[in-house]
């Protein structure tokens, strides 16, 4: 089968690994959330892949929700590189891989941020994205004055204003403002500088930026955002949605509303890569990629695995932890207030009998994204089928265990993907841009999208 | 001579060297601030000559005082590498210079600055430095929702209680707190972790930091207020205290003054390093040396002289612009409001009958800082009278042009002092508190400074 267009890959790497009982396995890296060795190695590794990009999420504080330090406790993933600074010490020790760091527009200034995506972008030769979160808890709101975060619609109308803010600053100097005209004494061209000089409801920012425009124009945007302010944002700016979907159906639907919603911004459907996140679980046979999700099931601490279920079915409304383990959960069928996503978790244990300890166990791989136990060509051909048929243009993966996961879809996956045609076997450009196909912004491109709003 | 005590050196490095003309050198690179592959030259040039660290200044925006684009256009920096995200990628690429970047408590939140510098801190393996600023500028104050900047004395309030939170956070682990358990599931000890709850008059900050105790406990805090504030700051706080001073005699005044400071909060004379800039011409021939200055000199430009003079003079008591270029300053010695700071250079030109470009050329190098043009023992005399008079600890060296005057400094001053005895051949420690033989602050030790005021 000849394919023309391939898919784009994002290498989403948490320390130490996206199940929650990753940081038990026997190859967890203790330490690996403060270890440069460790994030170079993996780094090198989503490159030997020809990965499009590496991913950190990011929260401003311990985002886990506890009451006592013994409950935190028993939580991996409680410390970690600050991502901006992790990704500029990765700049210098890789060559083709993008480099997306989250960052709240809730928690910073714009001017800050303006420059920090700038910094990162000179630093990596055109390689930034930047991951544009509103921060969705109280526990990093206390860590900034507030008591409790922002309203959902204020934090989005902060949001925008901040684009607004940040994309103007990148566009502080044109492409080829600076001459460095040593002779004659003139290190700009004068006309070639932008003062912003923006006054908002949120900001009120001047300029010029002390960083010339980035590389790639604007570093790239990434998103994720799932409610409907957050999809209309990612149909602004957002140049990589990263998504969640459990069937090709559902990827489908999303895929198509995202698309169409680009119009109202003047954006074309290619603008966009859509990227749902992957689980997989890799090896040679379908028995031995059981057995290796099996094994991390059974590190599973129960209090973690309750309050996981907790969380997904809203505290508020039931506390699993008063039911014993291994009897099936009560029937709550009838319990009122319930979203479609805790309506969903409370039919399947109905339907499937399951036990309290069933139940969480089915939601601590992917939390929400799709889970693919399997060989090479089994997880492949999920893939396939989902690229084929505009349920994604590309993929977040997320490997269960770091290093291991991410080498094995590497060492697996990537070659069996690319012997279909479905993927990249050098890298094709220089920037992240270019490898992800998306147009390098003009000058004063965002006045544009902003003028739509 | 047998010396024990050696000497502290810094590097200060900003794009691209220290005089006010250097951008126009043939040999200064044009795009330097922007360039990683040129700092991690000056880097490693750097770590060749043993120096304790590199230091990189900053402002939040354009600070060159301007009207239009047109004056701007004339100056050198206007746009550089963000500090911190710099550091970090020059973490990956040294293994022992210190790496002490500018951040500012007035245009930034306490927990991203405590996160970044203890993310960079493990980036480098216990080799970040903080210089605590206050920024002094109405320009960065508007890139931040002020029309003017807060004034001096909110300013050292707000960095005052800027310290109390980010050393609260960088204290949130104890030391061991991390044990990784992952037989019993137990990620920490929950006794050693401690949530700040800091509520104060500027922040309100709950904590715990998402980041482990530093290597260095806190990174390394520099400081470099000169007035009464700054200075008590320093003294409570600073760790490394970066001065400007014309004369062994200036200098001593300084340094006895800080070093009597220490009692009040506690602290023994050896836990501050003063470190006076110094702004070297090195040649193997006074002649030589001479020349490399004259060469610099002849390719200021005018009206940046001009410029630099009326802002040392104040703008607001004489517009220097106004009088022709080569004849004497006219006798201004009647002019009422100078500060001992224009009296000084007022007094200067009359007393040495100087014109008006000759008063600017004498103050475009170091401005401020001392001076030095000479041959490699030449320089080092002045060096060593410092140190071994109570004048310095140690110095921060400002090339007037890079990569050249680093090179130089590295090539010709550095094995002379090696050769005295004055300065290391080999790195003592692994962190820059080691090298710099500063304490480990043990947890909770900014808590008994804190008490203290």
């Amino acid at each position: 089968m000849t394919v023309t267009k391939q898919m784009k890959l994002g290498a989403f790497l948490p320390p130490p690994g996206h199940h929650v009982a990753a940081w038990r396995h026997p190859h967890a890296v203790p330490d690996g959330g403060v270890n440069l060795a460790y994030y170079v190695e993996l780094a090198k590794m989503a490159e030997r892949g020809k990965f499009d990009l590496m991913f950190l999420s990011d929260g401003a504080g311990v985002r886990h929700t506890y009451k006592e330090a013994e409950d935190l406790s028993r939580w991996g993933r409680v410390t970690h590189f600050e991502p901006i600074t992790l990704l500029s010490a990765l700049a210098a020790a890789t060559k083709h891989l993008g480099l997306t760091a989250t960052a709240s527009t809730s928690y910073n200034e714009p001017f800050n941020i303006a420059r920090k995506f700038a910094s990162l972008d000179y630093l990596s030769d055109g390689r930034a994205g930047w991951n544009v979160v509103t921060s969705a808890t109280d526990i990093e709101a206390k860590n900034f004055g507030l008591d409790k975060q922002m309203d959902h619609t204020l934090r989005y109308q902060r949001a925008r204003e901040f684009m607004k803010v940040t994309t103007g600053l990148w566009d502080s100097w044109e492409d080829d403002a600076f001459i460095y005209d040593k002779t004659n004494g003139r290190n700009f061209d004068p006309q070639k500088m932008h003062v912003l000089n923006h006054s908002g409801e949120f900001f009120k920012v001047r300029g010029p930026l002390n960083v010339p425009r980035p590389i790639q124009g604007y570093p790239v945007i990434v998103q994720a955002g799932a409610s409907a302010d957050g999809q209309d944002f990612a149909a602004q700016w957002g140049e990589v949605i990263f998504t969640a979907a459990q069937t090709l159906e559902e990827a489908q639907k999303f895929y198509r509303r995202i698309k169409q919603q680009l119009a109202k911004y003047g954006r074309a459907p290619d603008d966009v890569k859509v990227m749902p996140g992957i689980f997989p679980v890799v090896s040679r046979t379908l028995e031995e990629a059981k057995a290796k999700y099996q094994a991390l099931q059974d590190l599973v601490i129960p209090e973690i695995g309750l309050a996981l279920l907790s969380g997904h079915l809203g505290e508020d409304i039931i506390d699993v932890s008063k039911f014993p383990l291994d009897e099936p959960l009560p029937d709550m069928s009838q319990t009122s207030g319930s979203t479609s996503r805790q309506k969903l978790i409370i039919d399947k244990a109905k339907r499937e009998g399951l036990t309290v300890r069933q139940l969480y166990l089915s939601i601590v791989g992917g939390r929400g994204h799709c889970v693919v136990i399997g060989t090479p060509e089994t997880v492949a051909d999920l893939l396939e089928n989902w690229f084929l048929n505009e349920g994604a243009d590309g993929f977040n993966i997320m490997p269960p265990v770091l290093p291991d996961g991410l080498n094995d879809f590497v060492d697996m996956v990537i070659p069996e993907l690319q012997h279909r045609g479905l993927f990249r076997k050098e890298y094709e450009g220089k920037t992240l841009r270019e490898n992800l196909g998306l147009k390098r912004p003009a000058f004063g491109d965002a006045k544009q999208r902003i003028l739509k709003e």
